[in-house]
């Protein structure tokens, strides 16, 4: 006997028949003796008619009154599925937020979650029953109901697992779980078994968004094991996210990350002197524009180039700020590109097995692909190239790394 | 500076217009320098939508989890018009039940308001703000939502009012106020500037029911002063619901009110002895039959005739269960009609006017009506005719009355 948190996002209840077929899987466990908290996400859809309409009204409409309209949307799936489990048999009973409570800051809209209470929902567990929890909302020290950003009921459900100490949380989610790299790109990729937290977070940021971030980082600082399975896919076993120690043998490289979005910025000869990625940067993080890829090279001449990428949409408005302060910065040019792409090898493995990086740059380099940019952290070895080149790089490392392979 | 709490129904909030437009009356009050209470309604359909989805999943669905689904409805309302007050320069704060906290008992779907705690409300008043409430809904003393039942908006803003010791009730619905009688039935129908709320008991339940019957209850019982008024309406002034000493000069008779629904059922013979009408209505209370206007004749050869009125709906059934008791009940026959109707004469004022039956015999005598059943109160005379007269009799009582006339 075991407790689970389990989470369903939105397509797995969007509607009558899939409520009933979570439930049908929620009683599953039940009758195998587990001690379960469900949490939901609102049915698919709802959220953005929510948002809608409090956009009827204004472009930035009051968050305290946001959350309060959006989060309603949870509340009814809550409700829904509590009537569901009791007509299979199974008693539940449904939690708002502020019924737990959880207690969250007081930023309405993404608030962060400061404290769950564990007393109600134990009781619940402990007399037998199902105790199913809204996603995405809590509430704040003076009473507000606020909501924690798109995404929000996957960290839901790692706090709710963390705080009762509980054996697995499960999120359930349209995709089997986490893939060596897009089977889109590469027919050949494999699920994986097991990631490490690291991994999967330098996953999910280049684009395998299968979690939000934000969850998976909670989940490795409280040390939840967490599960991606398919809610569609009754027999899979999904991906097992775990702290490195747990994985016995770890492969090299446990996947190939990209990224399409990615657009490259170059000052060509800036003076090489202290204080000169902030005078950069600086005026392109006031102009609201993220950077991903920072390189700098050794200069010589006293001048150095300086590259970064930013997203597609971003550059023109990028260009624009740089050529607004080239002058004061003595760069000789602004370059923008957005023919480019970034390609990663990720994998805790590489910190024990040197050559990486050199069987990475000579895969590429045999295909006939030039690597323009190169950043390298712990566990991953990004290069951006040009776009044109993204499949044929993915699926040729994808090889290289021996990630073809049936997995055994 | 007026206190004054104000609700809005289902279709006055039924659409991101309506609630601008409840947006700007409500400013009206404020700029005038009122503090304001708004009680809102869902959106007209979204509490049956939302009572369906609880019953796609089973025909009695967990009341506990129908009150969490479908109390989400007001919060909505709440939010977007909080959020359509701000953007048009007046401050607002919405407040679900729990949130007031409006407590309640435990009995889901229809349950009753306990207690009121006003320190929350007050603190916004005092800012400067507009407090709007959802209505229908309350928080048990387990921390469990609960709805107050189908029009309980009415009782959330009659209660509010009471609790906060309001200068005026305002009800505001698709209806311009109280009517002497139905206007589609007689033309000459006039809106009352005031009805007292026992008047206004009478008229509701026959069938006149702009307001539910137990904000009106609530209403006399706190000295609430209530108001209806038409949403769709600026300048109209509604109808005054109050108690008797407020009202100047009485008329004799307020309104006429009727019911189509309603079925006669007689036992013809029954002994004539103690306990007789608790047999014959026991079995029909236990079959879930209402029963409205119930006539027993004085008896003569030990015998006495007993009838009643049930709504058409019931007839059969009520028929089936007497006929079951009928040779218990020592009953010669048991008899059943579908082509009544009742029709009422209500007004205060017939405490001190006496004379007011015979006027009202007379009357339908003068018509060539049949009178079936006649049944009275302290300030209304019922009557019971064959259905086809309905629209004669309202008509004739109507003009015999001096409802006619202009309202002075």
């Amino acid at each position: 006997m075991a407790l689970i948190v389990q989470k369903y996002g939105g397509t797995s209840v969007g509607s009558v028949e899939r409520i009933k077929s979570v439930a049908e899987r929620v009683a599953r466990f039940y009758r195998e003796g587990h001690q379960l908290v469900v949490v939901v996400s609102a049915m698919s859809g709802e959220t953005n008619r929510l948002v809608a309409l409090t956009q009827a009204f204004s472009e930035s409409p009051n968050p305290r009154e946001v959350d309060q309209v959006i989060s309603t949307g949870e509340q009814v799936t809550i409700g829904l599925l509590a009537i569901a489990l009791e007509v299979i048999g199974v008693p539940a009973v449904s939690f708002t937020g502020w019924q737990v409570p959880i207690r969250t800051d007081r930023v309405y809209t993404k608030a962060r979650i400061e404290s769950i209470a564990r007393e109600r929902l134990e009781a619940v567990l402990q007399g037998g029953k199902v105790a199913i929890v809204a996603g995405f909302q809590g509430i704040d020290a003076d009473g507000n109901v606020t909501t924690l950003g798109r995404g929000g009921s996957d960290t839901t459900a790692v706090a709710l697992a963390a705080a009762l100490g509980a054996d697995e949380c499960q999120i359930y989610t349209d995709v089997d779980g986490v893939y060596t790299t897009d089977p889109r790109v590469v027919p050949e990729a494999r699920r994986l078994e097991r990631i490490t937290f690291e991994e999967m977070l330098e996953m999910a940021s280049m684009g395998s968004k299968v979690l939000q971030i934000r969850s998976v980082e909670f989940a490795g600082k409280y040390r939840v094991r967490l599960r991606v399975l398919s809610s569609f896919d009754e027999e899979g076993k999904g991906t097992l996210i775990t702290v490195e120690e747990e994985a016995m043998e770890q492969p090299v490289i446990s996947g190939i990350a990209f990224n399409r979005d990615e657009a490259k910025v170059t000052l060509v000869g800036v003076p090489d002197r202290p204080g000169i990625a902030y005078r950069i940067l600086g005026p392109v993080a006031e102009g609201n524009v993220d950077v991903d890829m920072i390189v700098q090279n050794v200069g010589h001449d006293g001048t150095t180039d300086f590259s970064f990428t930013v997203s597609k949409g971003d550059l023109k408005k990028t260009l624009t700020i740089l050529e607004g302060v080239k002058e004061e910065l003595g760069a000789r040019a602004v370059l923008g590109d957005k023919g480019v792409c970034k390609v990663s090898v990720v994998g805790v493995g590489m910190r024990s097995h040197p050559g990486v990086a050199a069987k990475m740059f000579r895969t590429l380099a045999d295909e006939g692909i030039n690597i323009q940019m190169i950043s390298t952290s712990e566990i991953k070895i990004s290069v951006v190239i040009e776009e044109k080149y993204l499949e044929l790089a993915v699926r040729a490392l994808h090889r290289a790394f021996g990630l073809d392979a049936p997995e055994v």
